[in-house]
């Protein structure tokens, strides 16, 4: 499992920061390529060669190599958790969380993000050449689970020499990461921090999912997922996915406190289509920055693959065979107001746990601002996260640097 | 009032069954045409004329014209409350509420039910010729609003010389009109029965609206709302509007049990982006026979009328004031697993009409069929409905059959 065992190249920089496709062949992030001798076992049959999975650390490994921490992005995040993203120029989406003297503290941890498998990032998708046509793969990309993901992040650990994570951290799609990683490498994971998420994609989020898919196949310019060798781009599909999408990541609390029923520039109603209420500019914008970034066939596999999340299934349907004898210790969080990862879902997780015998701790902290709150400044976040990960790192006998310093507490 | 003293003319049947297009011009239902004598003031300032109104009875009025009751239908219902759609050849959305012996029986009540201002099956709307260009009216149709659709079933009503409706009741969109009746026309209703609505639209539920419009939008196909002249219709992007709101009349709960992560007519998931789960395929279903039956631009034009909706606007923010002084009898229904029109919107509505002193009661049935359950074989919504006709037709001095003919009960 160390780096010399894997036959691997590593380049280190992409050419073309601020450019979302640019970025998925080469990407502005460390990036491993893997060749044709160590190809990527896929849930689908498939072995995937060549490949290759870019990421961004943070901190410095120590010599033990026990302190690294893994974090598993969501949806439409990428491997910039907490720095600069490339493509945006704005601040990671983990930003909050993860830094100097932050909850998970790039002084003490060794901090790793990877773009996941069917990302548009560096890490292989849909957007990437496919080396048998010399074109972007579209739909000739294999389709990708969570598993997937996660043994192309193993992969990567491998490649960088750690045996054993410390922590393993995500929200919504990065939980169910952290989840499959738990149950996947038991030995390999000390502590794991699944947030908002569930075990299983729900009916009702398989039909948010197939909505947005529809939408951006139902536009002209997805051409079949040939959209790159046409030279178009469905934006227009894909900002209306973005947009039903971002409703769900909200609550209608929030909703209602952000936007309410005001009105746009305007002081009354103009009887026509224009967006007359804030909250829909709101959704427009969102639709219309999230295309500038995202690669719509990426959309279409990363949903899948959160469709397809399944974890009892490989057990028979019982959950809890997927935790059996393991050692990890969990930190569960829900947020009271996202519906579309309602407290229940993540409950059932912690039932299964419980019931394999495993450390667990849940917590389900009071917002209003619904599933978006794993990504925002939450006080409660922030103190579970970091009372777990203190707690857990004088369980692995990591030393505490403050303490050390004699400084901070 | 009476019929004689607006010029009108009556066709009673269109030429076009089973042809969504035909019927908007030529509705295979009753239709009453109001020439440019007597035109329809709207709330964005135009006077429309001509324009017509489509719509459907059952039963008999009595001599006294005391029992009549008019049922306001949702977004993408229409007048075919209790009879044989044309379009689909299927019973009509009321089938189960509306009927001889139903709770709203066709036995003792005189049943009217018009398509909406801006719909699509006969009732002056987009998709109606537009005497100035001799072309459908498109975009070029005004913005009208929910007091709007009230105002067009008043003239009906003044047609049909009907001065008093025994009682209005409808669900959703369709209760919002009932609310509008009862604040506008408070001495023509003595019986009112919003169901499942609220007093103004929410945030969550513009957002929604928005993201079907901007759907149908997208779509090259709606050629900027211009689509007939274009001979083209937009029915990928309508499609992606039914799928998207589709979901939010359901419940998870009602999704889970119906669908579950059950697979559409194969063993194992395909890998690719086929309908793997029978949600999928659902969803992809209610789409296509959507787009079969109504206009695209109708869906804009409703979407916003509901959107625009908020009766207390109009009395300075104060809800109740839009029922001040009523003599209306109400009974509000709710459901528990509604989640677009939650209780607690219209639990407002009941507390507004307590404020102003109102006769109410209000229900609120435990079920987890989510907002479409007014739609749904709810036995409980049959009893209260039963139940408060019966007392408000007691109340009204009208007999019940029942007991004159010595049968049932």
């Amino acid at each position: 499992m160390s780096a010399n065992k894997t036959r691997v190249r590593q380049e280190n920089r992409g050419t073309a920061p601020g450019d979302a496709v640019g970025e998925a062949n080469a990407p502005s992030s460390p990036v491993v390529k893997f060749g044709s001798e160590a190809p990527l076992k896929l849930d689908c049959g498939v072995e995937l060669s060549p490949w290759q999975v870019a990421y961004q650390t943070y901190g410095t490994l120590n010599a033990e190599r026990s302190n690294a921490v893994l974090l598993c992005h969501a949806l439409t995040g990428d491997q910039h958790a907490a720095s600069i993203n490339p493509v945006t120029g704005k601040a990671g989406w983990w930003d909050l969380l993860v830094g100097p003297g932050r909850p998970i503290d790039t002084d003490r941890f060794f901090v790793i993000c990877a773009n996941v498998l069917g990302g548009c990032m560096g890490t292989s998708g849909p957007a990437n050449i496919d080396p048998a046509t010399g074109e972007p793969y579209g739909l000739n990309f294999p389709v990708v689970t969570i598993r997937d993901m996660v043994r192309a992040q193993a992969r990567l650990l491998d490649h960088l020499g750690i045996d054993t994570l410390f922590a393993v951290a995500g929200g919504s799609m990065g939980g169910m990461q952290v989840l499959q990683w738990a149950s996947d490498y038991p030995d390999r994971v000390f502590a794991a921090i699944p947030i908002a998420t569930a075990a299983r994609h729900t009916t009702q989020n398989i039909a948010f999912h197939e909505v947005g898919r529809q939408a951006v196949m139902a536009d002209p310019d997805w051409c079949r997922g040939n959209y790159h060798a046409e030279g178009k781009r469905p934006t227009k599909g894909l900002a209306v996915a973005r947009m039903a999408a971002h409703i769900t990541y909200l609550s209608e609390e929030a909703m209602h406190r952000k936007f309410g029923r005001r009105l746009q520039d305007r002081d009354a109603l103009t009887f026509g289509f224009d967006a007359d209420f804030q909250v829909e500019s709101y959704l427009r914008h969102q639709g219309m920055t999230f295309v500038e970034r995202f690669d719509a066939n990426s959309y279409l596999y990363l949903t899948r693959a959160m469709d397809y999340f399944d974890l009892a299934a490989d057990h028979n349907g019982i959950l809890t065979g997927a935790f059996k004898g393991t050692r990890t210790r969990f930190c569960m969080v829900s947020f009271t107001s996202d519906w579309l990862f309602p407290t229940e879902g993540n409950r059932k997780v912690v039932h299964a746990l419980n019931a394999a015998g495993a450390r667990v701790s849940f917590v389900e902290i009071e917002t209003d601002r619904g599933h978006d709150a794993f990504l925002l400044d939450e006080p409660d976040l922030d103190l579970a996260v970091r009372g777990f990960i203190d707690s857990a790192a004088r369980a692995r006998g990591l030393p505490h640097k403050d303490l050390e310093e004699g400084k901070r507490v």
